[in-house]
């Protein structure tokens, strides 16, 4: 091969440019890292400065090389960022975004990772200056860990990044955060936000309720019973209690945002679970039998949608 | 190596001999079967026979040399048998008992699977003939899968058996089921039965019955939000479907025959419930959050008990 050729495919032909020249995180945390990680991978952006209230995470992100710069100050981190990536506990995004406002660069794209769709547009949404767009996101995806030293670049890769825009959110801007996503590896569905949150309360709320409600059952045994749970937590409390380490304050968030949609869906699981209850208690094996085997076409279902 | 030298190793000096020269099986499903193929792989018999009355499952055992013999005939299974296992749904066992007691072989064994332990000892327990010992065992391993297709020879793996036996078992035939589910690549445990039924209620009856019914809830979701329900599964739901796709007959069973544990721990949850779904309506954020952190510890304890 000669010079020329080599020289020819420098500028990188087939790879495609960087999306965003800086990007800003609010928040460093298992997914503002894992996110950066992603970025930096898939070629998506030439800097990246976080702003993060611990200086702990500000260190060990620093010091992972997972950015650039970091700083404490919100209004610092955004100055002259293309992309500005709210990834802190829900409760926090309306102040954040009334607090970065100001310092917003013309033409930014502010977008965010909320588990929650609707209260986040709410408390998001009014703040946004005009010539700024935000695209509300959320990738479905994340473990038990938290913080800088537990993000990751894989962490996105074959999962759902969900982006929720207003009908006056331009085609352009939404367009641009869904090839991001795609670069770090994740598949993009875009959906209205209170169907997000109904789906969500349902694949997400609900089952992350049931574990930290059965895990906390058990933290009220008598001592030697919580031991053999302990040692026998194989047989399917395990995963529960895996679930149930999840951030504290993600969570409740979480619940206090979604409240409607989350209250609803567990109306309806108290309702059936009193219902398996009562087949229980009178001994009905014919109704429990049935309840159970109903539950296995949704599973061929996830099984056919390539999804188990 | 001379002649001589591969004689003297045939007697497997280093390998221990069979534990029991002849086995049966009365039900060769996912459990029966990844048994049989553990004990061949840990050199505990000679031959298996399997008793089913499934004919595809006698065929397929057959088939994939999981046994040696299979029948539908449980007299004929049990006839000259050294260890019984009976490794069918928990209602049927005391009927087997009955069924198999004239047909045992004086000093023979018989173990069980049975998630519950106190019920099949009340069911099995008297049909015993003298010179016979029963020693009430369960191992704690499993998969959502049935029938002796879905078995295999790791299933048991660095998991635990846990034998419940009476106060008259005879310490001997516990040692020799003990030595058998240990080659078999078990850890055991002895507890007692009534103490194995209130720890299996809270770590595994009752995360299984909240699967089971969240899965059911959704299945009676709207058609289109069902669909997105499997498409967005992987944020916790897809989990519970797995659990929830497991073995309808097993699991009916296992509610009934523990009936009073699960309905004791399952009033203890609903409460639990209850209060959280206080805190969720009401706002009331500290009190969400403080019940989610301290479920970590529990999560630490396993952790340390190196069963995560």
């Amino acid at each position: 091969m000669s010079k020329t050729t080599m020289k020819k495919k420098k500028p990188k032909a087939k790879k495609p440019g960087v999306l965003f020249a800086r990007v800003a995180f609010i928040g460093i945390g298992h997914i503002g890292s894992s996110m950066a990680l992603a970025m930096r991978r898939g070629g998506v952006t030439g800097s990246i400065i976080a702003c993060d209230k611990s200086a702990a995470h500000r260190k060990t992100a620093l010091k992972l090389g997972i950015v650039n710069e970091a700083t404490a100050d919100a209004a610092k981190a955004v100055k002259g960022a293309d992309l500005v990536v709210i990834a802190t506990p829900i409760s926090t995004n309306g102040a954040i975004a009334k607090a970065i406002a100001p310092h917003l660069k013309p033409g930014a794209i502010i977008t965010d990772v909320g588990s929650v769709k609707q209260e986040v547009i709410k408390a998001v949404a009014p703040h946004i200056p005009k010539g700024v767009t935000f695209v509300p996101g959320h990738p479905l995806a994340g473990t038990e860990h938290s913080g800088p030293q537990a993000g990751f670049a894989e962490l996105f890769d074959g999962r759902w990044a969900v982006l929720t825009p207003l009908p006056r959110t331009p085609a352009k801007a939404v367009a641009k955060v869904e090839t991001m996503w795609k670069r770090m590896g994740a598949k993009v569905d875009t959906m209205n936000p209170a169907h997000h949150d109904r789906v969500l309360a349902i694949t997400s709320h609900l089952p992350h309720l049931c574990a930290f409600t059965v895990v906390g059952t058990a933290t009220d045994l008598a001592e030697d019973l919580k031991q053999e749970v302990i040692q026998f937590s194989a047989s399917g409390f395990r995963d529960f209690t895996r679930v149930a380490a999840s951030d504290p304050v993600m969570w409740r968030d979480i619940f206090l945002s979604n409240r409607e949609a989350v209250l609803e869906i567990l109306q309806r699981f108290t309702e059936d679970l009193a219902g398996m209850q009562k087949h229980i208690r009178r001994g009905d094996g014919a109704a429990l039998e049935k309840m159970f085997a109903r539950t296995r076409a949704i599973r061929r279902g996830i099984i056919e949608a390539k999804q188990a």
